[in-house]
C-alpha cells in the first residue's frame, strides 16, 4: 500500500470522515455483506481481547464469575417486563424458521414453510430475561445469594443508521447480571461496576469520565436507576462509555424469582446489570487519535514497542540484529509486548508511517551511526517526538516513557476536556454556546417535558446527572422552576 | 442440597444416565427454556475458560491471530459452494424479520410482516462463507499470504437430538481460518493444527487420542481432507474431539478469492479450517469421571487444591486458619488455584462430597491433631486415596502429586482404550465384537457402500484411517476386495 493511500482526512476538515478513514485504514475494523454488521479485523481485535483481559481480572477481583446464556430468547420473555419491552423488542433480528430446503423452482435454497416454529426467537439484544427466567430455578433461599455473573456475548440490535464500532447492529460486549437479598445491597453493587469501569476508563484507556445517573428518559428499559459513565470526545461530543443499571424488582417480579429471607418471609430477587461493549474501542480512537493515526495508551497497545533497522548491508543488519534481539528479549520478559520489524521487502520510512498509523506507542529506529555510539532513536508516538538514547539501561527508560505516555494521553484528554466544559445560566447562551462542541452544565427543572424541549431546539441531551462537583441548588435555565442541582448538557454519540 | 440429592446414576447402570447427572449436579450446565440450548453455568464455564487460554495460546505460538466476523450468513452465500450447503444449509435458524410491534389483538409483542428481510439471514452454523466473502478483498498477491485467522465464537446447528455439551444447537467453539498460497502449505497447516489439537487433548485433558483421516462420507462438508483426533469414552464409544479441514481450492472458487503468485500468475487461494467445542467439556467429563463425580485433570480444573477446615471452636478454627493461609498464600505464589473453604454453615462431610462431585483434585482436611503434629489430611481425587502427610513443605509435595494426578488420569485412559481396542479380520467376529463397546482395527474395501453397509449392520462407523500404527494392506472384511491398511471402526457420540 502506498503512503499516500493512508493518508487521513483530518479532523478539522470532516471528524466524522476522519473517524471512519482511521478505522478502515488502520485495519481495525471494516463493514460486512451483512447490513449494519462489522468484521473486527486482527488488529481491531487485539485492542478488545486487551480490554476483555483487564476488565475480566477486574470482575472477578470483585467477586464475579463467569457463564453462558443462550443467544435466543423466546419472543414472549420480552413482553414480560412492560418497560423492557418497549425499549428492546422493536428492532430486532427475528428467527422464525430452522430449516433451508434446495429450492423446488431452481438453483439455491429456500426456507422450508413446514419448518416454522411455534414461537419466534429473538436474538438477543440484552440477556435480562433469559437469564432471569433461568434464576428463578437456582434461587430459593437468601442463602443462594447473591448471584453475581457476567457474561462474554455478542448482541443485534437491527440499528438503522450504523457506524464502525460506535453502533453496530451486531456488537460484543460483556453483560453482567446479579441478584441480591436487599435493595441496598444492589444499590452498592451497581455503583461499585460504574466504579470499575469508571476505573477501567481513566486508568487503562486514559479516558476522564464524568459519573452521574441518568435522567428518567435515558434510563436503560426496566431499569429503576441507570448509573453512567460519560467521556468526552475531541469534537466536543460525549459518548456514554458503560452503564450500570440498578433494576430493583423489576426481573424479580416479571420472571418470579422469589426467595426465603433471613426471617423466613418470602422477598423477591433485587437485580443489577451492567454492560461494556466494542464501541470502547471507538471510544478509544476518538478520544485520543491524531491525523497522523492511532494513538494508543500503552496499557491496551497491542504492540507497545516496534523496532526499526535501517541498514546498509547484510553485514550491518546482522549487528544491529545481534543488539535488537538482546534488547528484545529483556523487555519481553519485563512483560512488554515488542515487535523486531526486520522485513525485508519494505522500506523503514514505509514502516515508520504503517506504525504511526497503527498508534505503537513506542518506535526505536537503529542504524549504522548508532551501532558504532551504542545508541537507539525513539520516537514516541503521542508527542511524535524523537531523541537518541544510550542502549545502556535502555530497557528501564522504555519502561518509564510508556509510563510517561499512558499519563500524558490522560492529562491531554483531561485538559481538553476542561477547556471544554462550562456552566451556563441562561437558555439563549445555552442555545449559542452548545454549538461550539462543549459540554454544558445547567440546572434543569426534572421534568422530561423540559428535556425533550432542549433537545429538540438543540439536539442536546442531558448526559447525567453528575455524582460528584457542583451539587448546588438553582432554578431551571429554562423554566426558571427549581433545580436540584446542576446536570451536564452535551450532544451525543 | 442434601447429601442423597447428589447421587448419582451408577455407570455400570446406566452411562447416559450417569452422565446427565453428572452435568446436573456438578452444576456445570442445564437446558434451557429454548429447546436445545444450554446455559453453561459458572463451573463449566470456568473449565471451558481454562480450555480457552490453554488453546489460544498455543494458536499464537503457531502464528495465529483473533478476530470476529459476524454472526448472520446471507442465506444466498451458503449455496456457493456445492457441498457445503448440502451439510449445513439444512437445519439452521433462519432470520426472516427485523421489527416486532404491539399486537393490534391484545397482550404481547408480534413479528411485523412489513419488516421482511429482502434476503433471509442464516445464524452461522460455521464461518467459511462469511470469512471467505472478506477475504477476497483481502488477499490481492502472495504477499498478501498466508492469513492465519482464528475466531471464538457461538455457532447454531438446528440439531434434531440434543445432549449437554455433546450435541446442542447452540455451542461455543474456536473456528480457524486459513488462506495460503501453495497446496503444501495448507496441508501443512492443516496438520499442524490437527497436532495441536492432539497435544491439547493429551497433555491438558489426559485424553490419549487417535489421529486419522476421516473416509469422504464423513469429511466436513466442503473438504478436500478431513483430519480428526477421536478419543474412547468409558463406555467404549468414540468421540470426535477436533477436526482439521484441508479445503483445497473449493471456497477460494466459490468466493473468488484468487492472487497474482511469485511468477505474475492469478491462482486460488488455498484453504484450511479447523475447529474445537464446548462438546470437549463432554468428553473430559466422560472419559475420566467416575461413579462419585467429576474427574477433572489438574491442568484443566477451576480449582486444583481445597482446603476443609475441621474444628470444635473458634479458637481452634483461628489456630487451623493461620496455619492454612500460609499455605494458600505459598500455593497461590507457585501458581496454583487454591480454595479454603471456612464457610460455617455446612459440615465437613458436606463439604467433601461436594468438592468430590466438582472433581477438585486435592483436598486437604485439617483438624486438631493435625495442628498438634504440624501435618494436614490429603486426598487426591483420582484414586480417592487419603494420606497424613507433615506440613513441612507441604506446598512442593502438593505440586508434585498435582504432576502425579495429571500423568495418572492420562495414563488410566491410556490403559482403558489399550484394553478395549481389537483387530478382527471376519465380518462375523466384527459384528459380535462390535457389542462389547470396542475400537475395532480392521480392512475396509475404500468404498462408501461397504461403510454404509456396516453402519446398517452394527452402527459403527470409520472414526478415522489411522495415520500411525499397522499400514500394512489387506482384505476387506465384508467383501474381500483390497484394502490399503485397517482403518478404525467404533460406535460413536
Amino acid at each position: 500500500m502506498a503512503k499516500e493511500l493512508k493518508e487521513l482526512t483530518s479532523r478539522s476538515v470532516n471528524y466524522s470522515q476522519w473517524y471512519q478513514d482511521l478505522v478502515i485504514k488502520a485495519e481495525l475494523a471494516e463493514n460486512s455483506a451483512v447490513r449494519g454488521c462489522m468484521v473486527i479485523r486482527p488488529y481491531g481485535y487485539a485492542i478488545w481481547e486487551k480490554m476483555q483481559r483487564v476488565l475480566d481480572d477486574m470482575f472477578k477481583e470483585t467477586g464475579h464469575v463467569n457463564a453462558y446464556f443462550p443467544l435466543l430468547i423466546p419472543k414472549s420473555f420480552l413482553s414480560k417486563e412492560a418497560q423492557h419491552v418497549e425499549g428492546f423488542a422493536k428492532e430486532c433480528a427475528v428467527v422464525t424458521h430452522y430449516r433451508l430446503k434446495n429450492n423446488p423452482d431452481g438453483a439455491g435454497v429456500v426456507v422450508d414453510p413446514a419448518a416454522k416454529l411455534e414461537e419466534e426467537l429473538i436474538i438477543r439484544p440484552t440477556s435480562e430475561t433469559i437469564i432471569w427466567n433461568t434464576y428463578r430455578n437456582w434461587i430459593q433461599s437468601y442463602r443462594d445469594l447473591p448471584i453475581l455473573i457476567n457474561q462474554w456475548a455478542n448482541v443485534m440490535r437491527w440499528e438503522m443508521r450504523t457506524r464502525l464500532f460506535l453502533r453496530t447492529a451486531e456488537f460484543l460486549w460483556q453483560e453482567g447480571h446479579t441478584a441480591h437479598a436487599t435493595r441496598e445491597e444492589a444499590i452498592e453493587e451497581t455503583l461499585k461496576m460504574q466504579g470499575v469501569y469508571a476505573t477501567f476508563a481513566e486508568k487503562y484507556m486514559a479516558m476522564p469520565v464524568i459519573k452521574g445517573v441518568k435522567s428518567e428518559s435515558e434510563r436503560f428499559a426496566g431499569a429503576e436507576d441507570t448509573y453512567t459513565i460519560e467521556a468526552m470526545m475531541q469534537d466536543g461530543k460525549a459518548l456514554q462509555a458503560g452503564t450500570s443499571h440498578f433494576l430493583g424488582q423489576n426481573f424479580g417480579k416479571a420472571f418470579d424469582v422469589t426467595f426465603i429471607d433471613k426471617n423466613g418471609k418470602s422477598e423477591y430477587a433485587w437485580a443489577t446489570s451492567w454492560g461494556l461493549s466494542t464501541r470502547m474501542i471507538g471510544a478509544l480512537i476518538m478520544c485520543h487519535s491524531d491525523d497522523n493515526g492511532l494513538v494508543l495508551p500503552p496499557l491496551l497497545a497491542p504492540i507497545q514497542v516496534v523496532i526499526v533497522p535501517i541498514y546498509k548491508n547484510e553485514e550491518q543488519l546482522a549487528a544491529i540484529s545481534e543488539r535488537v534481539n538482546k534488547i528484545v528479549k529483556n523487555l519481553k520478559a519485563m512483560g512488554i509486548s515488542v515487535k523486531y520489524d526486520d522485513a525485508d521487502n519494505k522500506k523503514p520510512g514505509w514502516k515508520f508511517a504503517e506504525y504511526e498509523l497503527k498508534g505503537v506507542p513506542v518506535r526505536l529506529a537503529m542504524g549504522g551511526r548508532d551501532l558504532e555510539h551504542n545508541t537507539v532513536e525513539v520516537m514516541r508516538r503521542d508527542k511524535l517526538e524523537k531523541e537518541t538514547v544510550s542502549c545502556v539501561k535502555i530497557e528501564e527508560y522504555i519502561k518509564e516513557l510508556l509510563d510517561d505516555i499512558q499519563q500524558n494521553i490522560y492529562q491531554k484528554a483531561y485538559d481538553f476536556r476542561a477547556s471544554h466544559i462550562i456552566s451556563v445560566d441562561s437558555y439563549d447562551e445555552f442555545k449559542e454556546r452548545i454549538e461550539d462542541g462543549l459540554f454544558i452544565l445547567a440546572h434543569w427543572d426534572g421534568t422530561p417535558e423540559t428535556e425533550e424541549l432542549i433537545k429538540n431546539d438543540t439536539k442536546a441531551t442531558i448526559r447525567c446527572i453528575p455524582l460528584e462537583g457542583d451539587k448546588a441548588p438553582g432554578k431551571c435555565m429554562v423554566t426558571g422552576k427549581p433545580s436540584a442541582q446542576r446536570v451536564l448538557f452535551a450532544r451525543a454519540y
